[in-house]
């Protein structure tokens, strides 16, 4: 096997292109066997294997820095420096993760994962070259899917006037994680129908210099390309056709769902777990918006470019119709454009990854809270019990929600509670909410949820005293088993399931004051800046003691969702035992 | 006086275009006149009354939706829609905002002031418009400086495919706040050049209809093709030329410096006040940095499109050459593309506004932090005490930034200690480090400030007993005056200068513990997820009393400051008060 030998990328530069292919074919045969057993990004991968190879071969990694858009296609990256065997020995499967990780290997310039970053972080690389007098390239590899970004469209501007060089590989397969949305796309299809001569071209529009590759899955013809490109004195744009899923008959066909898949039968193609389960609040939540669009031809579900977050599959978008809305990657258009929906009567919900929705902090400020604008956010894998990568986990939207100015943010506990809020979100006109979905999976509590979430009141679960226990969101079944340990011990508790996180209900807090020594919070995220912080400084000038659970303030490189509990003593029995340690 | 009797933009529709052609000189001379006394937005208001004027007479507001984009230069449409006396009548100067503002007006939709948004914002009008089966025009109004954003770039793309009617009225006078940056502006000149007819057209390659009109301040030219555009059943870019500063020659001239303006002589043209003052940190930073930049070629300073904010007026960026760059609006790339001259052995210093760095919350999460990517973010206009409009007040950076992890946030309380955090920023390599300048103007300490900010370590300026005052960046002084205020009763507290924004120096206020009853935080903006709760959670499980000044979480429409820092306890006096209350 040429794979397990290549320790170095500069070992392609003395291979044939007889040999290349054969390296290929022996990638995506890997590529297969592993992510069958072990799953991970799919059609990405499968496409762009010829390119990667011709990369290696053309450029002189890690002098020259290739920069993966959102780093989920590097795996072929990753094969040819130096960590093949995490592709070719199960027993390594884990050693490298699904983006590029600097600490891994000197040929990954960035911990990255969100979309639309590549020609930033490539224009910033080749500008420190010019500034230091270094002479190496500067490639960004970027998706048709990414282009739509509006971090990736600046850059692309800027990179028309910058004088200096670097290349972008824009990798084209005509798809986002689902079909691309946008008017560029159609510009796209006319350059590739027109094997690149289409005089609507949006590359040139940006003042940058192009080129086409019909055959971008031919390493050949990418070699060729690409080496002239090498020779471009300013920025220029590789334009290549690739074929998302090449080589595997199923994810050929099937494009959207291959994007990224659970393990699988490779002769079938058959998925052994199912993406979203039965029970997912993204199946909830797609059921339930579907069948009050029926009702109510003003609501509108919105997403940038990851319809399935919200359950929306292709079948449930065609129900839809008009009223869902995929804006492609361009999480600030998604937002803003829901905000001019509500002013205008429509009732828009966007479903987000929390991780994707910090692109738009400022849109939410301004666009949405600054005008009231009643829109409805479902922040979906907010939850350390979501586990992902460092680049994906969804542990720092309490801080960065609850504190814009007019913004209702909601923690649901339970199935109930999320519907209701979702409804009362839809049908009300005054606030701009969000609703932090707790966890993955729900779990029905079986009561009656309240209605109404207008006024900020907590709900007082069960009274006691001396302790107060404030369990925010997914973790108030830890709140719940503290209140039961405590309750063992002959303390009665008073459990609150707070539901508001952006304000707080002083008249409660004020009640708790003469009978309980300690107040206790819990939330899913970090603590700094968060729910507990406030209600801190609410008891600031007080006798109340207040102790706050949450998540320390970092960045998880490795972690399991028990040891980081652990570690920030987020466990019923560590907290009880904390609880005890202050009263006695 | 036409223009004062203009009470309703109808009343335009029965008007000849000679009495339109009147009717817009009279606007300018108002403009002319308020803005000389006034100061305000010149000459993009200068270059649109016509288009205005052709606006409110081609369509039906309030029915139909014109939206301008960032709204700075929406005083010729204020002129029209019954706020003329605004503009003409001295004693109500004031009565107007210089932004749009729904309290004002039925004919203003958004409160807004970020640039970029108005694509979007139609786009959600038009779209709510056929989801409830109404049938008015939306009409973006968008300069042509502003294009190079990325929500109006997402906004372009999503545009292409939207299936309904929009009109996307593009202001181009080959401008932004200074010059435009970006290859798509060479494409646009030869738009202008080619009257339209270029095959090079990004609005095209964004899949929009397209128009274009030479003559943008000819009423009569406008109003046709406004005319046209309005059949049209797809969104459709009318591409119009017009002069920035029009009709007032020092202003068609200097286009940079009439952008904004304060009172000025109208004969000579002449300010009364200089933009910024010899003492402003804008000018001792782009003074700092020249010098620092002719020993280290690696340093670069960065801009989104207001080189001011840091003072690099035109004279100051050509002499920093190469070292300073203008990425145009597009204020995403400029922080990513910082991360990657970073990385790389440059040393990026990114000056910005407190208001528009909400624009890059992810990438400094991710593009940055993540990365611990050495970049220096500058944060100007962070300060209640600068003053400013809704839509451009910086209250709410501490929460923004503070709780990102891997990113220090400094604040200086006086020009040492700001040059000192500057000067090590840019030599170290470690970490992102964020500084909020505190106020416009500095104050000179006389003190040798520390060189060495990797360790958080407060300083405690003075140590006392019962009281411990940690007074950070700008309020510095606040706190000051309440010590001298309470040694004045007897009460010799311990005033603290922090430092560090988003650590904590564990170690001092453990030390404060034991003598200490009660520890105040005073801190520049609004305290949710802030500074002072991260104390108060600090000493939640203590007797340490913790008292938080700052501002309530709120979008402040309409205010002073002395009514704001008043309304908020944030005078020496009141705090005094409460300390004495406590002490009692």
């Amino acid at each position: 096997m040429i794979l397990e030998s290549i320790k170095h990328p500069r070992q392609l530069k003395e291979m044939s292109l007889e040999a290349l292919s054969t390296l290929a074919s022996e990638m995506r045969e890997a590529l297969l066997k592993k992510l069958s057993a072990h799953g991970g990004h799919f059609g990405s991968n499968f496409g762009i294997v010829e390119a990667t190879v011709a990369l290696h071969y053309t450029f002189d990694s890690p002098k020259d820095k290739i920069i993966f858009d959102v780093s989920h296609q590097s795996y072929c990256h990753k094969m040819l420096t130096g960590r093949a065997l995490a592709f070719t020995d199960e027993s390594k499967y884990d050693d490298v993760s699904g983006y590029s990780a600097p600490y891994e290997s000197e040929h990954d310039m960035f911990t990255m994962g969100h979309t639309s970053t590549s020609v930033s972080l490539a224009l910033g690389l080749a500008k420190a070259r010019d500034l230091t007098g270094k002479d190496n390239h500067v490639i960004a590899v970027i998706g048709d899917g990414s282009l739509s970004g509006g971090e990736a469209l600046e850059a692309l501007n800027y990179a028309g006037e910058f004088d200096g060089r670097l290349i972008i590989l824009v990798n084209d397969n005509d798809m986002s994680i689902a079909e691309n949305h946008g008017g560029m796309y159609l510009g796209l299809k006319e350059l590739r129908d027109t094997k690149g001569k289409a005089q609507n071209n949006i590359f040139k529009a940006f003042g940058l210099e192009y080129m086409y590759v019909d055959e971008g899955n031919d390493i050949g013809a990418l070699i060729e390309a690409l080496s002239i490109a090498k020779t471009c004195s300013r920025p220029v744009v590789v334009h290549i056709r690739t074929k998302k899923g090449m080589g595997y008959a199923p994810a050929e066909i099937e494009r959207e769902s291959w994007h990224a898949t659970a393990p699988f039968d490779i002769k079938t193609g058959e998925r052994l777990f199912s993406k979203n389960s039965d029970i997912s609040y993204a199946n909830l939540t797609a059921l339930h918006l579907l069948e009050r669009m029926k009702a109510d031809k003003t609501i509108v579900s919105l997403t940038a470019a990851t319809p399935t977050v919200a359950g929306f599959t292709k079948d449930r978008r065609d129900i839809a119709g008009k009223q869902f809305i995929d804006v492609g990657i361009a999480e600030e258009n998604a937002l803003a454009m829901a905000s001019g929906i509500a002013k205008a009567g429509g009732k828009p919900v966007w479903a987000v990854n929390s991780t994707f929705l910090q692109r738009t902090y400022d849109q939410m400020s301004h666009d949405v809270c600054l005008n009231s604008s009643p829109v409805t956010t479902v922040v979906f894998a907010s939850s350390i019990l979501c586990g992902s990568d460092v680049t994906h986990i969804g542990i720092y939207d309490i801080p960065m929600l609850s504190n814009i100015p007019n913004l209702k943010y909601l923690a649901p506990t339970c199935k109930e509670e999320y519907l209701a809020m979702l409804d009362w979100s839809i049908d009300q006109d005054k606030y701009p909410v969000a609703i932090k979905v707790p966890g993955k999976d729900f779990t029905e509590s079986g009561r009656v949820a309240r209605a109404d979430y207008s006024k900020c009141e907590y709900e007082i679960v069960s009274a006691g005293s001396e302790v107060a226990i404030l369990a925010l969101g997914a973790f108030f079944p830890i709140g719940e088993t503290v209140c039961e340990e405590l309750l063992a011990r002959g303390i009665k508790a008073t459990l609150i399931n707070p539901m508001f996180i952006s304000e707080l209900d002083t008249r409660t807090l004020e009640k708790l004051r003469p009978n309980h020594k300690v107040v206790i919070t819990l939330e899913d995220g970090i603590l700094d800046g968060g729910f507990g912080e406030r209600i801190a400084r609410f008891y600031g000038n007080s006798d109340t003691r207040v102790l706050c659970y949450g998540l320390k303030k970092e960045f998880p490189f490795k972690y399991t969702i028990e040891g980081i509990l652990k570690e920030n003593r987020l466990t019923a029995p560590q907290i009880t035992e904390d609880i005890e340690a202050i009263l006695k």
